[in-house]
């Protein structure tokens, strides 16, 4: 992606192996800050996972990847343990985790493990992007939520990807951005990668989409999804249900771009994805100042299911899939 | 309503006259500080509409009369224009404007006519929590949009009115609380009031509340409005279409509490309702400190309309209407 700074404009991942080391963009001081954590140990790799300094469901899968390629030798079992208590709801984390396992079984040294998946996941970004910008039109008004930029996918992103090709491609065209409370990713990250990117945009409030979409600002929404079940259902960032019940009384496709490590075909529908129930002060307190009453409380569900009625279609690496389509692939 | 200090238990409005000034609790700094503001002119009480240090359409109408009572002799008509000029989707403000300059008209004092117009206000709300509480059965959980309570309508509230009279009746019921991003008014002044009534709630972020209605964790929906049209469009504050449209894909009845002075016969529908857009940094800042990155642009829109086939009644004073009913008012 590209990212500017004062000293001129800089090529870069969000999640990356350098000097024996799992580097990250630190996402939590973004957009004010451009931080990269250096991490040498399994725990502080899971910590990072843990507390969202990397987020988005592919950048966790890469970084649990490099984190067991800091497992000390003969850890390497107990460091997927560790690694998969982190976070329940993507799959790419699973998926990472095991196909590390695998690798090594099969003879190769964990770190190449781990490279060869960042790379696959990189890959399936760029065709992603590819395959998903023959959906936007000259003209386009673009819903997203959440991030699902290259922050959250080492490179390219998964729902911004088809907007990176569309605008190389000389495309015209306009993208809406959610907030995205309670953490903010869309003003915070999404924001910044389409300033980064020179993409025209507008950061909405979560309340809003549905004003743009019922006043006919809105042509095409697309979304990452953190987990998609053989059904088709998704879940994806607490909201991106909400936009897709939006979009279908709309009548404005609604599609969600994922890779294939973010498909779980050994679950049938959404009702079995784990959902994660976060802290009630990302609710009730604002950049660590609370804003509610004392005395009052919240609830945090940091995930909702978008049942796959209301999704036009799935952009992966290997085209745009239709629901039925996913079982299929394994 | 009942306000807790450190003191002590209080009642209060959220806007009264009192030694001939126009007194208002100070709204945006609440709920860290209760602030009563005293304003002795014309030029303050519209600032204080404008700035949103009093929010909430009968309770901007109610600042707005006694506004009018402090005119100078002969000047009613220029600050009637003033007063006119805050703010422009909620219909109460206009209400009582006329109100007060028709009961001038005939011959009654500036002041006799705002106190007359504020205890027909109050009253009607009371009328709404008696009515609308037969809607809430024991165990029920309830989602509410932004604040309808005694702040927004000077006493009991349009939407938070029938919580109130459910509590005195002893049932037990839940409510859920939108943060109602940009402002936050559900997170600060809604669960406020909760607090204060000692109400069982949860502040969610406006993303969750379609989480909550698909796992049948909402059983009612009730928000308040700012101007209601004669074929029962609604315009109420950024999000509640959104939460019309999720409660309707869910199957949960969605009512909107008001009274008379919100209703305008002389629109036919909402596409007629002029929409507030307001400044950008509500969306880029919170509490002064931007979160979206240098250079990211935003839309902020204030009030969103509800179609009519969404609403399964409106709560008022006269009862429980039906969209059918409202022409017949007038």
């Amino acid at each position: 992606m590209k990212v500017r700074t004062p000293s001129g404009t800089r090529d870069m991942r969000s999640v990356w192996w350098e000097g024996g080391r799992l580097c990250l963009i630190e996402q939590r001081l973004l957009p004010r800050t451009l931080k990269v954590v250096r991490l040498s140990t399994v725990e502080k790799a899971a910590k990072a996972i843990e507390d969202m300094a990397v987020r988005g469901a592919p950048a966790i899968g890469a970084a649990a990847a490099y984190g067991l390629a800091l497992a000390k030798p003969g850890k390497l079992g107990e460091a997927a343990e560790r690694l998969a208590r982190t976070r329940p709801t993507a799959r790419d984390l699973f998926r990472a985790i095991e196909y590390v396992k695998a690798a090594v079984k099969g003879g190769a040294s964990p770190l190449d493990a781990a490279d060869e998946y960042v790379e696959t996941v990189v890959e399936a970004c760029k065709r992603i992007g590819e395959n998903g910008a023959d959906l936007i039109d000259n003209g386009y008004k673009i819903l997203t939520h959440c991030n699902a930029g290259a922050l959250a996918t080492v490179d390219y992103g998964t729902a911004l990807a088809p907007m990176r090709v569309a605008k190389s491609r000389k495309k015209r065209f306009f993208v809406f951005a959610d907030e995205t409370r309670p953490r903010l990713q869309g003003a915070a990250l999404t924001a910044w990668e389409l300033v980064n990117e020179g993409i025209d945009h507008a950061v909405i409030a979560d309340n809003a989409a549905g004003f743009f979409m019922a006043n006919g600002e809105i042509d095409l929404v697309i979304t990452g999804a953190d987990r998609i079940t053989r059904n088709g259902d998704a879940a994806n960032k607490i909201g991106t249900y909400e936009k897709a019940v939006l979009a279908h009384e709309n009548s404005i496709p609604f599609y969600i771009a994922a890779p294939m490590t973010t498909f779980d075909l050994s679950l049938e529908c959404g009702d079995e994805i784990p959902i994660e129930e976060r802290s009630e002060d990302e609710v009730l307190e604002l950049g660590g100042k609370r804003v509610a009453a004392k005395g009052a409380r919240a609830r945090n569900p940091g995930f909702d299911v978008t049942p796959e009625r209301y999704v036009s279609g799935y952009i992966t690496e290997f085209g745009i899939l239709k629901a039925r389509d996913i079982a299929k692939l394994g």
